[in-house]
């Protein structure tokens, strides 16, 4: 049940770092999507590492195939089975960390869990794992972009320096997934510093989420923000999301909170977009916050798989920070999440007396 | 979907606001378990409301009724059914209500979602319905036990103002469920003025669970803190959720934020007990935040059931601030993740290999 | 998961035979319907004992209430809470079935699975359970009736004597739900003469569906026989199921089993209204064989809990035939998949190309 | 959710009969499982089409590779993912199908269902589907193995011919899967004079799996005959299924059909190994009836994509006999329901009183 995810739009990933291949099977895509794969592979190539001194040098192509699902560029109603082949598996690197675990990282946890391990790269805890998102989320994007909802992320703080500006066309171009140029290279600068030191920062992402309309998401235990906190949480690195306001709203009153309704929409967004778990209309908008890479060139304790006490400090391509990365993880799914529930509220629509 | 909770042990809750009951169906309880009634009437007092002059003054008995899965005391493998009957109901006081929306309150997505609504009190979107997470979370408490995990929430910050100190035991006396004595009264003058103005005023719930050994959640999508994430944020009004250090994470360095491993587990807990999604044995930590509560008794700029502009002023038994009632709600949804992943992980010990 | 039922349409059930109440929970009803609660107690009066010296001499009113999930008559979109209390329970009939197992019942694998019981009148095994599942078909067939499907069902055999005739009009009359007078006339004669030996006899019930449209039901797993087929055979005493010839089909060609297609849709109906899992238009037809009631008044071999052997003879209010009350459990099973499969089909139909 | 299945242990299928590859990915296996892979091998090698003139012409090699999930020859907890690639795809066979609809064959209502079709081979349609079921169900099996649970099924009637002896060891080595030789000739001939009339026949398959210790399955929806029973018709071509006697205990005495509880367990097994959904430690018996192939190479009315009334006449490579070819398939889907009820039922026992 750890690998799938959603209910009518339901994805099973698979994959560990060092095998043969990643990949996501998609069930419950409608039929008649025209699957440009030309985007899903610009998706891939948005979260692909290798492309500058600021994420880890291993090289993939991320070439993603499709086994089934697609005939004559159509969905079918089948199963979507995506495949992506692994190139640049180096696990001779990964050779020291074979009998010990490193601090910070869910090593020594899927250890202690499962009690055997591919040690090549982090297994299945690799952030490798997320190629099989984007790929996934990229396809919950073309269902989303004929209903008008768009999903965007970029990143925000890195290393606490915080972007002023959010300027979607800026982040897009930027190696930092960063909407502002100037707050950009001040955080370049700390990655490369941190990188020189064998260390790593962290950083929050934005993603934000428009034309998404009135009624998505369901009450109590469905509601819109679990559903899209629950899936931006299970991002390996991700370790707090807040919604609008989030933490801020904890030190407002109800009168400077609460969001206006006008014929047009909430006057605010101070609830980022969902309330009682509903969307509500407003651009949903969601931060998560990103734990510095845990992998680092310094030496730390840690215990190995006798547990007995022991010196790590690893030399692999890792990424000095990772925000960056995760900006199209993200979007992937959000993405996912909200075409789930485009699906789930087209099945109530059909049977309800028409809103007023 | 959207009202049933958890994979293994299973819950579905119903009732509104003002209806006769309220409810809760769990599945999946293992058999020979002493139901401790009073256990359950307890934790269920402890969110009701009418105790201080802090909360909402709605008088319920909220009395605990178990109408299955029980014989001669004890848990038989069937589904357990409570519910608890609601006896101060008024919803004369929701008249003003019936056809205008409370902004910053579900009130009017559910409308844009289903065009029907229960107008008395919120109906489904009541915090009412944590009654019944409450009375199924006392359950997976009494699961839990045995194991030796432990549950405990406070609230730690109200109106901005936050605890320097959190005694459990002050907090379990303490009406704001606040571990700080000194705090907490200055919390509770912050909540009286809000209150005369008519206002509210949010806060922040701090989770704690001690016990949980190292192996329980799932990676990827079924990770821990994804699930306890996804859980928390099901409940109303809260908007943001972050583990160990959360936010602050992201402005550490990777040298700061690993916990150190030791034989006798991590050193540290930057994390909040969970490392690629997996418990580490440390106490598993989660904040809340909770919005200020929407219900205010101030005009506000709105629309009605025609979608015209309108002004509403809130005039019901409702609670200035809401974190001290979200201090046991909270507890039961990570009670009901934690003893669900209990069960999962006991299903693959039995075939695993004895973890060294 | 026992317990709860179903993927968009959810149902959990819960209650024991001689418990306060037994009851459902179902999720995901759209809104807007008008929940007629007569025609749910008629339904309910359909499978009620003590209605005619052929069936079980337990007395119950079988009052269904509703607890949540609808307001001014029609639904919300909340979960539908369906409670129907217990009146005439009367366990000390079953006092000596306390240590002891009857064969052919699912006493002794309850207690071999659990090793907790409730013995009292089979406790969740006992038929009495399915007042909870034609509640909730109830509503099934509320949703599907503005759809212009109608789920019928009728005994067509009984201790080997076969109805030639399927008068709906007349099984509606009939106390064994038979559609054939004067086979229902031998049938009688048959269950009577059992029930003076003390034993009990078995039948066939028949389960039409019309008015389904081509295109419900999914490929692959989710079939909708198999969906159909796991459904009726999870009521009590079904021990096979077969759509259309069924095994009749094992010896047919090839050439005689094939249903010509025509523009009016299938011209024959070997196939039971369903090829490849999805419906095809004609009319869906089921069959299940009920066995012989187990609990009977004979003596028999058995164990005690101690698991030794022992003997057993019951002389509690049984029926002699099961096979007439579960007629209208049969249909409610089936309009509950069928509401499942339309609310999945409409989740689809939103996004696809309209069918030539 | 058409495309998983299992609770526990859940299983994605996907691929098309002539797209690039079909597969599956299972999560939910437990760590430190030997993956011996020659045996799953050796499963795919008893449904390959192409093995005598019996069935199915295509020639497939039907090679099994790991994707993922295996880490030195060892299940690590994560995911597995097998692939089969196809290399016989002949689509050019199905030019005549393109554009008419086979009768019996679910090449209309997937067209009604989503109105875009793989019209080669019958795409997710095809038999070929079921590798990835066997592949799928021989991880189950190697499970279920060390629990001392055997899963074996076998032809016990083909054209109407009945086998009178079930001698595994003989079934193991004959083409039809048939215990009784002297039958098997005699199916043979049936088969080939049905061939030779570009006709098709039917037949029955039986499953048994022993081993199965009493508990083993859920009351009311999750019955082990439930799922066991959804699981056998989502095969295609499967129309019907048996349990114990099945049919025949419709027309038995409760006397008769009850088998005696003795210390050893049953004293007979009329039940099929399954009571109150629960299993009771004898073995389980299955039987399903399989409908004749739908393809044949004579002349039947159909309509065309656009509705017209049109002739057809399939000359493909097709089994004109499928029964043989459902062996294996069958046994794999009793093994993933046996694994998925093995791996719920340990989840259960932990927290267990220990059953006397």
């Amino acid at each position: 049940m750890s690998n799938v995810f959603g209910e009518i739009l339901r994805v099973a990933t698979f994959g560990e770092s060092h095998g043969p291949a990643i990949g996501a099977v998609l069930d419950g895509v409608p039929p008649g999507l025209h699957l440009d794969l030309r985007f899903v592979q610009r998706e891939l190539d948005r979260r692909r590492p290798g492309t500058s001194d600021l994420v880890s040098a291993r090289r993939e192509r991320d070439r993603v195939r499709v086994l089934s699902g697609v005939f004559e560029g159509v969905t079918t109603g089948a199963p979507i089975c995506l495949v992506i082949g692994s190139r640049d598996a180096r696990p001779v690197d990964y050779e020291p960390l074979r009998d010990r675990f490193r601090p910070g990282h869910g090593d020594w946890t899927w250890w202690a869990k499962y009690g055997v391990r591919d040690w090549r790269g982090g297994g299945r805890l690799s952030g490798r794992e997320t190629a099989a998102r984007v790929a996934a989320g990229a396809i919950a994007k073309l269902l989303l972009g004929p209903l008008g909802v768009d999903v965007a992320a970029q990143v925000i703080e890195i290393a606490g320096i915080a972007a002023v500006r959010r300027d979607a066309a800026v982040a897009a171009r930027s190696p930092l997934c960063c909407g502002d140029l100037r707050a950009a290279a001040r955080m370049a600068t700390a990655i490369r510093r941190a990188k020189a030191a064998g260390d790593s920062v962290g950083g929050i992402v934005e993603v934000v989420a428009t034309g998404v309309p009135p009624g998505w998401g369901d009450p109590v235990f469905g509601k819109l923000d679990a559903r899209l906190g629950g899936a931006l949480l299970s991002i390996g690195a991700v370790k707090a999301v807040e919604f609008g306001d989030g933490f801020a709203l904890a030190r407002m009153r109800g009168s400077e909170a609460n969001d206006p309704l006008t014929p047009r929409g909430p006057a605010s967004n101070h609830a980022g977009g969902i309330l009682g778990g509903i969307s509500d209309g407003a651009p949903i908008v969601a931060r998560v916050a990103i734990k510095p890479t845990s992998t680092i060139d310094i030496e730390q304790d840690t215990i190995d798989v006798g547990g007995r006490p022991a010196r790590i400090r690893a030399r692999g391509r890792h990424d000095p920070c990772i925000a960056p990365r995760i900006v199209p993880v993200a979007e992937a799914m959000v993405a996912l999440v909200l075409a789930d529930a485009a699906l789930r509220q087209e099945a109530l629509r059909a049977f309800s007396p028409p809103v007023p």
